[in-house]
């Protein structure tokens, strides 16, 4: 999180808006707080150029949360939804939809275990199901650093549902493709275990079978995200990040940046002669996770090991890929980019 | 939540145990958070006096979330459970288990409602279920302002499930009746939409059916809170109050000085003769909620009125109540309470 943000965020814990109380102490039901939340759901929807017909919503939970409501909102017994398996997320979501709706058929129309996931699939390569209730996608794969740079081919009339948790106002998305866009909070948005659902409001209106109201979508959205005392401090903090997106110029100054710090690193790579190997092919990569792999696992660990000394830290890939992997997420300065740039053409320099 | 709780918490989001960065920038995975998660389990443990056969987990959400994943864990299909109907948030219970579990029998072995909800039932009054897999009951009801003196009585072997919610760690409780204590946060243990689970170990072995991970008490301790990023924040929340609830001279005296608190406005309503009317009976008087009624709804008014340009707040009773409600949690000091009475001393001079 940018510092500014933090700061105010710490303050407002002791006193918020000069009430004399914090964010924590205030009643989810009074008017200091409602102002928090119709001020987050503005900005969100001002930063994110969310049409009228999508609402905002402010789920419990992370992303995995959600991995089960969307499938018992959505898919009835006995119906079909498409999951393209691109990485561990998307993964972790057809297991949870597969357990949450046993019923129910999850289609896998594009396998990229095949592929060691080094990519997401070309129209070309998907085999879309006709008929599925949704296709469900996430849209940046942070571990092998692979993103869908267009939403995927979806059948005929099938809407997609999309996991954009580690890019969510990284750049601007075709909202009317989707039905539901969620994302959780703890990678752009501030506080963890706070889940932003965004959703057309035709699936808000009746889920597709009798849920209790902390599963249902339709429940969420009749008591406006406070069916009981909802996160107030994570709201409060998704709301101070919208702004601060806002300010720094939008979803298209984000992308800027970002595609700016990805250039930076991915330069380093590709002018590395093979010193640096990328994880994705080239029509795929992230921009905001860069994953690659020096030519040793033991050259990997003296790279991290040195950075950590340099002060860049959290580099190791994921235990699934392994390798390096340089997060990139929207409130990283560029500046921070040149710093780990500049590593890699110093450290390329003494063991290349 | 006490300020100096809030004023760490609020350093804490800038800079963590020195470490330069603050809670939220922590990673889930690596040794800061470990260490404060184990603080938090330790200190719970301590605090609560909770025997080693019991499990601590932080689940996201609120209390109306376990309201269906108890149900979903413990009742299979065609199988019944007992649900005293004491007020509001145990009425929401049953309705969301019955929702949850659709095939399950929730058995309403004593209905408040019939007793405009003025007492918890006597032995004597409750009716319960032979063979019922659990009996659930909200330990402290916070609209009329009752309480159980003594866990309720259920059919031979059947544990009990307590909703804590509104009175954790405010006095000693016997585990080995309860199978399951849970606890939302924002009461006692300082962040909305988290909620402490404290179970026996058995029932954490394999739910009756297949669920999603998030829904799974048994994958949450598998994962010891950490299916995925957990609620960072509220986690060390909880810590720290379970912390300063410890310094302050533990359960005992929390449970001291809530009696005392209650001691003060109980007395002031019965030496009032007539003047202020608890809607609680005797013999279940909640010492945390301390609801009353004045002669006339006016007079409610007036004195809820007045009382805001005292600086009392909060004072308005629950829609379902109406009246005055006076709350007062583990964190609010006597001398509030004091005030609070002389309050109500002077007002009735004036008003009697």
């Amino acid at each position: 999180m940018p510092l500014e943000v933090l700061e105010q965020l710490s303050e407002d814990l002791v006193d918020l808006q000069s009430t004399g109380i914090g964010i924590l102490e205030h009643s989810h039901r009074q008017p200091t707080f409602d102002r928090v939340l119709a001020d987050a759901v503005e900005s969100c929807r001002k930063l994110g150029e969310i049409p009228d017909d999508y609402e905002i919503l402010f789920v419990p939970g992370g992303a995995t949360v959600q991995f089960s409501l969307i499938a018992l909102n959505l898919i009835a017994d006995g119906a079909k939804a498409d999951y393209p398996d691109t990485e561990v997320w998307s993964a972790k979501a057809i297991i949870e939809a597969r357990d949450a709706v046993p019923s129910a058929t999850i289609v896998v129309p594009f396998e990229g275990k095949k592929f060691r996931y080094d990519h997401v699939p070309t129209d070309g390569e998907m085999n879309p199901t006709p008929g599925a209730v949704y296709m469900h996608y996430c849209s940046n794969n942070t571990v092998h650093g692979t993103r869908f740079h267009h939403p995927p081919k979806a059948a005929a009339g099938t809407p997609l549902v999309c996991d954009a948790s580690s890019e969510i106002f990284g750049r601007p998305l075709n909202w009317k493709k989707h039905l539901l866009v969620y994302a959780s909070a703890q990678k752009n948005l501030g506080v963890a275990a706070m889940t932003l659902v965004i959703a057309h409001r035709d699936m808000l209106k009746k889920p597709v079978r009798r849920l209790p109201s902390m599963f249902s979508y339709a429940a969420h959205f009749d008591a406006q995200s406070r069916i009981n005392t909802p996160p107030t401090f994570a709201i409060h903090a998704a709301g101070l990040m919208f702004r601060w997106m806002i300010e720094q110029g939008g979803i298209r100054e984000m992308e800027r940046r970002n595609d700016a710090k990805a250039a930076l690193i991915y330069g380093e790579i590709d002018r590395s002669q093979g010193f640096y190997s990328g994880l994705s092919r080239l029509e795929c990569r992230s921009p905001i996770n860069v994953s690659f792999r020096l030519k040793t696992e033991e050259l990997d660990r003296i790279f991290a090991q040195e950075a950590t000394l340099a002060n860049i830290d959290g580099l190791p890939g994921h235990r699934d890929a392994g390798g390096i992997r340089a997060s990139m997420y929207n409130a990283m300065p560029i500046a921070a980019a040149e710093i780990l740039a500049q590593f890699m053409r110093d450290f390329a320099k003494r063991y290349g």
